[in-house]
């Protein structure tokens, strides 16, 4: 359909879109039309959880041509990330998006593509949702998910003397940042390869179930803001402290980049837009919990050490973690990626 | 605290909300400040069903000193209202609220209070959410409900012949709407209890858990863009048309409204606010249906019948209805009351 692309939503109405975009992507659902999308048929004994968030500006599209696509991929991450960190299993995702009048159907097939693929990434789908039209974009979602009674991870429940396991590969994110702004180049491939999981990350779903199914986890979070926001709240939850060793391992082309950059590996590993998850695990557990998410293909390696006092610390010292704080002056909304790199990294100081 | 309502979010921080506004009031919720929220523990098999929805400017922060209670209020009616047309029951809600870092702390807890006040009205409750800084209020939130299987009510399911219920009592707001602007009068107490009705209207989920449960009900929507726009959707789902008898039954104040308006009492049937639900029902079923919803305290009335052809006709002639559509040029966004009243009921024109 020549210039269909230039539609815009407010050309379509509320019912056009309903009839010539939804309804072709989402008609098969059961429940699509109807008051509520259904979730799904629960049979097991099951606690139920949800989570919602709102996605942020994605940090890749200051990057390149902005795309709706990492938006939605994004926001399906972020809700389906607080799954993980339960334990749970993924029922469906309930999506809530605000548009301008003027989004083009080509900007919003290009959200719906990257909610759905991420969704499909993850073995669940998206369930129903509403739209509606407003000044600004806003997008948020809702995960729905269940664990078996007794198996749901929390963020308490951990001890002093439990290990803190950081599942996941670090700063593939962030290395990009410092590909894209000259601060390191690596040949085509391994640039593509960060490109891309920078762009598609990954919630650990998988991790967070094996890990609760086989009760390995004592306590669990997603690394949303930074891992120094997530180790302080854990220990915060659970009236502890940790130590963290800094002596990160990073795959071998961020880890490049980060030698190339002048920033440490632990600063590196730091940031956020990963998705990872820090884990609580008996000092006993750490072996064969590493070993059982090997064998599924998930890194995961030791970072620290929970303790009794309430300190953080990188060894002996202090952790001066980065961290973001909504509702505050470094709370999140996009801007200028050199100035961004400069606080989250203050690579300019090197 | 003297002075406490002055603070703002933004002074709070993220911090600062959770540790001395969240934790207050949600604090004892099983899992809160995890990553998920705990829904609830589902030990039947269940379909599982949800939905969500964004909370417009409520038309009664338009007559009176806006309050976030209304919205609130308004948040929560409206999600749970259509897990009433499901039929379900609500297991809990989820709410995702953006607000500007200037809100004030008291702002932000009377939003809470009309959240919590009505699910615990509908005896269901906030089991999370999330909250973000930006620059214009989006508040959306999502319920999440179960039906026994197959007992779940859809927008499709309805035959020819069928009946055509209004569970509810129509028109509060806007009987609250032609009060506000001179276009009525009505002693102090009649008055308070049509304002009162309209800042707190009620989803239907007795109605809607009655009628499905009892095999009542072959499709169900709710009326959230106007008794119309209902009709019309219900029809469509089902291929079907209607024809309404346009003899509406309006409780006593509210039709005494419409007289001293000039209002014929079908128009102000038509509006929106309500939050009641259009029910397919058997002919046969009709006197049952109203008697037990009537047993419940709950009103109800016969307003047409589905036809085979597909018109939607007021008598014999074509019903020209009040709808509103998002992203279109009605798309309701706020604005002059006086305006509005016209648009929506043309109230000038008599």
């Amino acid at each position: 359909m020549f210039g269909e692309s230039d539609i815009s939503l407010g050309d379509l109405g509320e019912r056009g879109i309903q009839d010539r975009i939804l309804r072709a992507r989402y008609g098969g659902t059961e429940g699509f039309g109807d008051d509520c999308a259904l979730v799904g048929l629960v049979t097991a004994p099951s606690e139920l959880v949800a989570t919602t968030d709102s996605c942020p500006t994605p940090v890749v599209n200051l990057m390149a041509e902005p795309d709706f696509y990492h938006a939605g991929w994004l926001l399906a991450t972020i809700n389906l990330s607080d799954l993980a960190a339960a334990g749970a299993e993924p029922l469906g995702l309930v999506v809530n998006y605000t548009l301008p009048k003027a989004t083009t159907t080509r900007e919003f097939e290009r959200l719906l593509d990257g909610v759905d693929e991420c969704c499909a990434a993850h073995g669940t789908k998206v369930a129903g949702g509403d739209i509606r039209d407003g000044t600004v974009v806003q997008l948020s979602a809702t995960a729905i998910g269940r664990c078996g009674p007794g198996s749901r991870l929390r963020r308490s429940g951990a001890r002093a003397g439990d290990s803190l396991l950081l599942v996941g590969s670090p700063s593939y994110l962030w290395a990009a940042v410092l590909l894209a702004t000259g601060k390191a180049s690596l040949p085509e491939q391994a640039r593509d390869e960060i490109w891309r999981r920078a762009c598609r990350p990954m919630a650990q779903l998988t991790a967070g179930r094996v890990l609760a199914a086989q009760g390995l986890a004592r306590a669990a979070m997603d690394v949303s803001d930074g891992l120094f926001a997530t180790v302080r709240t854990l220990c915060e939850a659970n009236g502890l402290g940790a130590t963290v060793s800094g002596d990160f391992i990073l795959d071998e082309a961020v880890a490049e980049v980060a030698k190339q950059s002048g920033v440490r590996p632990f600063d590196l590993a730091q940031t956020w837009g990963d998705w990872g998850l820090v884990v609580a695990v008996r000092s006993e557990d750490v072996k064969l919990a590493t070993k059982t998410l090997r064998e599924d293909g998930i890194a995961a390696q030791e970072i620290g050490t929970l303790t009794a006092d309430q300190e953080i610390t990188e060894g002996a010292a202090p952790w001066q973690g980065i961290a973001q704080e909504r509702f505050s002056d470094d709370s999140w909304h996009g801007g200028e990626l050199a100035k961004l790199v400069d606080d989250v990294l203050g690579v300019s100081k090197f």
